[in-house]
Order: structure tokens, then sequence, then C-alpha cells
């Protein structure tokens, strides 16, 4: 297989989006507001990474060179659960965002009230995707586990939940205006953007190897994988936000920094953060290593997220 | 079994409150604030009605007398996304409500930001704790499928969804200050609060025959139960906002009717309301005919809840 890494994302978002349309209710659905809110926020425009990364783990492990049927499905709910957290994020009652990849947030097209229960609607809708996947039970129900704990609340190291989505945001909003640490910092990526990253990648996995024997090394090697390459998607994020201009973002850039907002670079400096990205996805690239060819696609979609500028 | 409702409420409300405790993170579990805020309206001084309905159910469907082991879990996260739902109706862009039960809503407490993201995480934790339900894999599955349809957007008759919870949110929002009709109304509350009630009766269904071979026609007839008896319940809770004093009913008594809020005896009167009500129980109990003496303890807690004064 010759790997192009932008057919992989352009296929890859044709499918999502695909799935999307079919999976979300359409906006003649009453109540309209709720349906069409869901919507706006889910067709703005978002690349799909973590879809793809979910159908391409899938494709890996299935080991037949094809996405296995129905894996569009699992990376739907996933780019549901994404696109609730950034609605909720940009409500005025947290980081007050008016745009998003350039277009009305949601509580700005629709109202706070709506905002909040399009937010709910779409994580609820991720779990009915869930309950409703192809995969025997047994997977379905440790897919189900996988996911909802990463979107949970665990974060830091001592913390008797693994990371989750909700407990970075808790923790970088109440961080706002101290002094970052670097473990503060690691802790924040690893469970607000990380978690979801990872899960994308582990429940890919476990989708591909349902009908296969599998060991737990297989999963343990994609988690590997999922934190370290997620890790360094976040630095390189904090990075751009800080070297790029605003258009080229597509976000207000630099506001991060503006509100001493704990970043990688704040804490080591540009230059260290592009080494420390690097040397990430050195390590992620060596968890896949007994997957030879077979990880190719994912190895290319690491390098994008990293070398990407915008 | 001689039936006493305050016996089964009282002992259904301890194991709740057990399970609770248990799955709920600790309040010194970092992010200390959003695990107190969580715990915070989770243990406010609900009754535990739709817990005790699924373990009630599943008592009766398991067919041995008792509660079958573990269905306190399922109880709980059913009252973990009760209590999301309270807590994100509350918020000043929703219903901006200052107190429940007598006490400080999350928002007056944790703060609008933590308060959003404690509803989320409460979500998310009824989802993880389905996960872990020790049922067989397809019938978990089948539970999570239940619940997150009863908690999504479908409401009304002409719905393609089940009515489901946030749906039934967002048309009692958007119908405010409308001269409500009957029509509306029932979509209202069989969606709004009919189908958290109905769910708690068919998923704690599903858990009791888990080990059993069961009829299709045993589910159904739970639907229908947990349909009219949930009606019957919210049209009681519209009569008891209007009759009764705001200290008796622990919350803003009469608010419904200052804001011209959907309500049933808005539409119909109290004296017909609480005849509507009574016809309901009579439907709920004759789908649990064939149940026989089984069926007892569901029909002494629907008897209780259209007989409550609070």
């Amino acid at each position: 297989m010759q790997l192009n890494v932008q057919d992989l994302l352009r296929s890859g978002a044709e499918i999502t989006d695909q799935a999307l349309e079919r999976l979300l209710p359409s906006p003649d659905t009453l109540p309209h507001s709720i349906h069409r809110a869901m919507r706006h926020s889910t067709f703005a425009g978002g690349k799909r990474l973590r879809p793809i990364l979910a159908m391409e783990a899938a494709r890996m492990t299935a080991g037949t060179g094809e996405i296995p049927a129905g894996a569009a499905d699992l990376g739907a709910a996933i780019e549901m659960l994404h696109t609730y957290s950034l609605i909720h994020d940009d409500l005025p009652a947290l980081d007050n965002d008016d745009l998003r990849r350039g277009k009305p947030t949601c509580h700005v097209a629709f109202g706070e009230a709506i905002a909040i229960l399009a937010g709910d609607a779409l994580q609820t809708l991720a779990f009915q995707t869930i309950a409703s996947l192809p995969t025997p039970p047994a997977t379905t129900v440790a897919i189900l586990r996988e996911i909802s704990l990463a979107v949970g609340t665990g974060v830091g190291p001592n913390s008797p939940l693994p990371p989750g989505m909700i407990g970075g945001q808790v923790v970088d909003i109440e961080s706002e205006g101290k002094q970052p640490t670097a473990e503060l910092v690691e802790s924040i990526h690893r469970a607000k953007t990380g978690a979801l990253i990872t899960t994308s990648i582990v429940s890919g996995g476990l989708y591909g190897i349902a009908s296969h024997s599998a060991s737990e090394n297989t999963i343990e090697r994609l988690r590997t994988f999922g934190e370290k390459a997620g890790l360094a998607f976040q630095i390189v994020d904090d990075v751009l936000d800080m070297t790029q201009s605003s258009e080229e973002l597509g976000k207000t850039a630099g506001k991060d920094t503006a509100s001493v907002k704990a970043t990688w670079p704040a804490i080591y400096g540009i230059d260290q953060s592009r080494k420390d990205a690097a040397e990430l996805i050195a390590d992620a690239f060596a968890a896949l290593e007994p997957f030879g060819q077979q990880a190719d696609a994912l190895k290319a979609l690491a390098n994008y997220l990293v070398e990407r500028k915008h």
C-alpha cells in the first residue's frame, strides 16, 4: 500500500461525515432547535482526527487491510463526544469563546440553554451509537468501558481513575492565572486532550480485533502509542497557538498565553517543546514496532499531527 | 410478603445510597471541586424513586422474591442521570433555580462552570456504571440502548425517536409563555419525566430476566406500566405544585403557574387531573395483571406516587 496521509485524512473525514449525517437526527426532527444546534457544531469543519485514528487502529488490528464495516460509527461516536466537550468549553461560564473554526460557537448561534442541552444530547447520542455497534456484545461493553472512562473526571498521576476529559477541563479552568508547573501541564494535557485521543486508538483496536483472538499486549501497545502521540499533538497545538496568527488557526491565537494558561512552551520554551514532541512520536512509533507495515497508516497520521501548521 | 410501601422506600433508598456512595469518587479525589459538586447534588435528599422502581422491577422479573445482586448499581446509574438533568435544569440559562430540596443548587454552591461539568460527569459516570454491571454482555448492551434512548432528544407522537429526557426539557423551555395545548403537555411529560421513569422499570426488568428466558411481552408490559405510572406521577406533581405551599414542597411552589408553564391542571383543572392520574394508575395496574403477587411491590410504589402529598 502506497500511503498518502492526505488521502487517508480526506477519505477518513468523508466516511466519518457520512456516518454523522446518518446518526444525527435530521434538522427537521422536532424539537428543531436542539437538532440544528447539534448539527451546527458537529459539521463546523472539524478534521475528524479522532475518528480517523479509531478507524485506522481498527484496520490495523483487523489485519485485513480494510477498515472493518461499521467502524465509522465508532468514530462518529467519538467525534460526538469531542464536539460536546467543545460546545460546553466555549460557554460563557467556561472559556467564553464566540468563534470556533471561524464560525459562531453553539451558544452564540442558538443561545446558552440550547447549547448546554445540545452538548448533553451529543454525549447521550454517542452512547446510543455505541449501544448499536455491530460488534459482539462483550466487545461493545469493553468499548463502552474504555470510552466512558476516557471522558470522565480522572486526572493526575495519583488519581484512582484513568485520565479523563472532564477532569482535565476542570484542572485547566482552576489553574488559570496560577504559575503552571511541568507536572500540572502534563496532567492537564494527558486528561483533557490525551485521554480521548488514546481511547480513539484503543477502542478502534478493540473494534478491529472483535472477531479475532488478540492479546492484551496489542491493546497495551495501542494505549502507549495513543498516550505518546496524544501528548505530542497537544504540545504542537500549544506551540502553534504561540507562533501562528489567528487567521491561520481559525481561532483567537495567543489566547492561552494572554491568560497565563498552562501550556508546554510556557514551561519549556518553543524549541524544547518541538524536540519533546518529536521524541514522543519516536516513542509512539516504537510501541507499534511488532505490527510492521500494518502500522504505517497510524504512524503517518501521528507524523501529520506533529508536522501540521494549523 | 406483607407489603409496606414505607419500608420499601426506606430500604430501597438505603441500598441506593450505599451504591452511590461506593460509585461516586470520594470528595478527596482530585480535582476536589467537581467530585464535591457531584456529591452535593447526588446526596441532596432525593427519594430515589427511580432506582427503587428499577430494583423492584428486577425483583419481579427475577421471580425469586429478592432484588438481584448488583441491581442497586443500575439504580444508582439512573439516579446519576436524574441528578445530572436537575443540575443542568437549575442553571441560570435554563430554569435559574437557587434552591432544590431546600438546599443551594449546584451552581450556587460551586459556580456555573463546575456545575455544568459536574452534570456532564454524572452523565458519564452513569454510563461507566452501566459498563461495569455484572449482567451478561448482551443484557448490558440492551440496558445501555434502553437507557441512552430514554435520556435523548425524542419528543412527541411523530418523532422518529422514542420520548427522551433532553427532548422534553427543550420543548418545556421553548413552550414557556405560550398557551399550552393538551397534546403539548402530554408530549413534554412523556419525554421530560416519563421516559426516565419508564426506562427505570424496563431496564430493571431487563436486569432481572438476564439469566432467565423472558418473552418480549414481559418488557412491553413493563413499558406500558412505566408510561402510565410515569405520566400519572407528573400529573400529581403538577397538581401538588398548584395546591401546596413552598414549605411543604421544599421548592418554590406555584412557579409553573406564574410563568404559564405547560402543566396538566392548567389544561384540565385540578379535579379532572386527579381523576386522570387515578385512571392512568388503573391502566398501569392492568398491564401487570399476569404477574400476580410478584407485581405487588411495583403496584404499591405506583400508588404511593399518586397519593403522596409532597
